[in-house]
């Protein structure tokens, strides 16, 4: 019996399939297909693609997609996979959920996932999943390399208006690409700087590190990531639960010193969440 | 001779038309005009449609407009203006500075705003102006009602994280419209939610201070607001000049009493203020 492991994401899809005893049998890359951010055409266009370059068709498929929360989210994820594959089972499930499957596995836990938006995922023992966060872009994701960014560009403004941080006010602009910070906003309204360049901005504040201010956008977020681990945990209601960290901003080495928790880094990549996770309903 | 003032918003376009006494002959109001927000064509009819409405076409006209610092903007407007009236003479200033010059007057000062979005101008001895502030609703207008109205649905989604304020959760819930909080993400990417509509809870933050989670954003948005001041002080290098606030927020008796700053209201109207200055440029 053959697994396809699926995991969906707003920047691109990783497909993995395996064999009955675990053993990778393909393993390959499409464009996004989180439908509320990419559409649902390039959505549907990823899956399909992924699907059509596999050697042979899965028994039992597992995606975890953005947004499948959501019950027209997840029919539509579901709908794609079952008419390219209608042979197989298919299972749908946030992109979240099969990170932690893949992180922690299938016991009680908490998984802090922060790149481009933020949130935390945590599973009961009796199975239940709760989460803190993840919200999006412009009520949420505190922490996240998005809200950094915004952090960055916020804290540049400022900075010009009060003449202070000439050199971080020049690295945010070369960032956005912009001739002064000024036209950010501008650029935002336009649609020339989205949540991706925003987000970007993340790695040069790692880079300025310890330097003001980037010190204090780096400490704020870290402190907002915490409180997500912590409102995690206890809905968890289990202290003591292992902890994971994952993405580009909770994993970096500076956050990890700046959170100070102690994490484990995840056992499995999501795509080997999604299959594990198959497994464990058969 | 006659002089017309125009005090051109994203929500409405004031006209006041004074003779040579100073007296009023007409005054009357339109719709949006500021073409960023509102578009070019919604702009141009809020700004037609107030001059075909004057009882006489007046010899000098003065209008202050959002955005008209950027000389693309100021050139739309100046057209927009001297077509209709091509036998007037035109002045366009930004809609922070003729507010200013009807707030204080042209002496050296700082005027807080803050409604919907927040900047401090100010006014230099030597009749430079200067600003701290103002960048938008994406990366700046802290303090104001955006920020206040973001700010709540923040708060909420992490208390309905957290299982925290079910009231103040509730509040933010009907004030957006929506059945639950969680629908607040998918309500501004689809645009049912937008900076308005986010504004507008500001009131019922200030409706439920002095408790919480009311108290901490309002106190959080006094300090970004006295920062705005701050800034704005030094760089006019006066530390005693006169200070004014206007708009919803900064002038909300709330808002007063937590700024804690000595403030006078404005003397005038920014559509008196656009004529204020344009007779002091005759």
């Amino acid at each position: 019996m053959t697994v396809l492991g699926i995991d969906g994401g707003g920047s691109k899809t990783k497909f993995l399939l395996e064999d009955d005893n675990g053993l990778e049998i393909a393993r390959l890359e499409t464009g996004p297909s989180n439908w509320l951010s990419a559409g649902a055409a390039a959505a549907r266009e990823s899956i399909l693609e992924g699907l059509s370059q596999l050697p042979e068709p899965p028994d039992v498929v597992c995606g975890g997609f953005a947004g499948a929360g959501r019950p027209e989210s997840a029919a539509f994820y579901r709908d794609c996979l079952q008419q390219a594959l209608p042979r197989a089972r298919v299972l749908v499930e946030t992109d979240a959920f099969i990170a932690y499957i893949g992180a922690i596995g299938i016991r009680p836990g908490v998984l802090l996932i922060a790149g481009t938006g933020s949130i935390a995922v945590g599973r009961r023992e009796d199975g239940f999943m709760v989460r803190a966060g993840g919200w999006g872009p412009y009520f949420g994701d505190e922490g996240s390399g998005h809200w950094i960014g915004r952090e960055a560009v916020r804290t540049a403004l400022r900075a010009y208006d009060a003449g202070e941080f000439p050199e971080f006010v020049s690295a945010v602009e070369r960032g956005l690409g912009l001739r002064s910070i000024t036209d950010a906003p501008l650029a935002w309204r336009k649609g020339n700087a989205d949540v991706r360049l925003v987000a970007s901005l993340a790695e040069s504040i790692f880079q300025q590190y310890p330097a003001e201010p980037a010190n204090r956008i780096l400490n704020e977020a870290a402190a907002h990531l915490r409180t997500l681990v912590e409102t995690a945990v206890r809905k968890v209601g289990a202290p003591a639960c292992p902890l994971s960290v994952a993405g580009s901003v909770a994993a970096h080495p500076i956050m990890q010193k700046l959170l100070g928790l102690s994490a484990s880094p995840p056992q499995h990549p999501p795509e080997r969440g999604a299959i594990i996770w198959a497994r464990s309903t058969l």
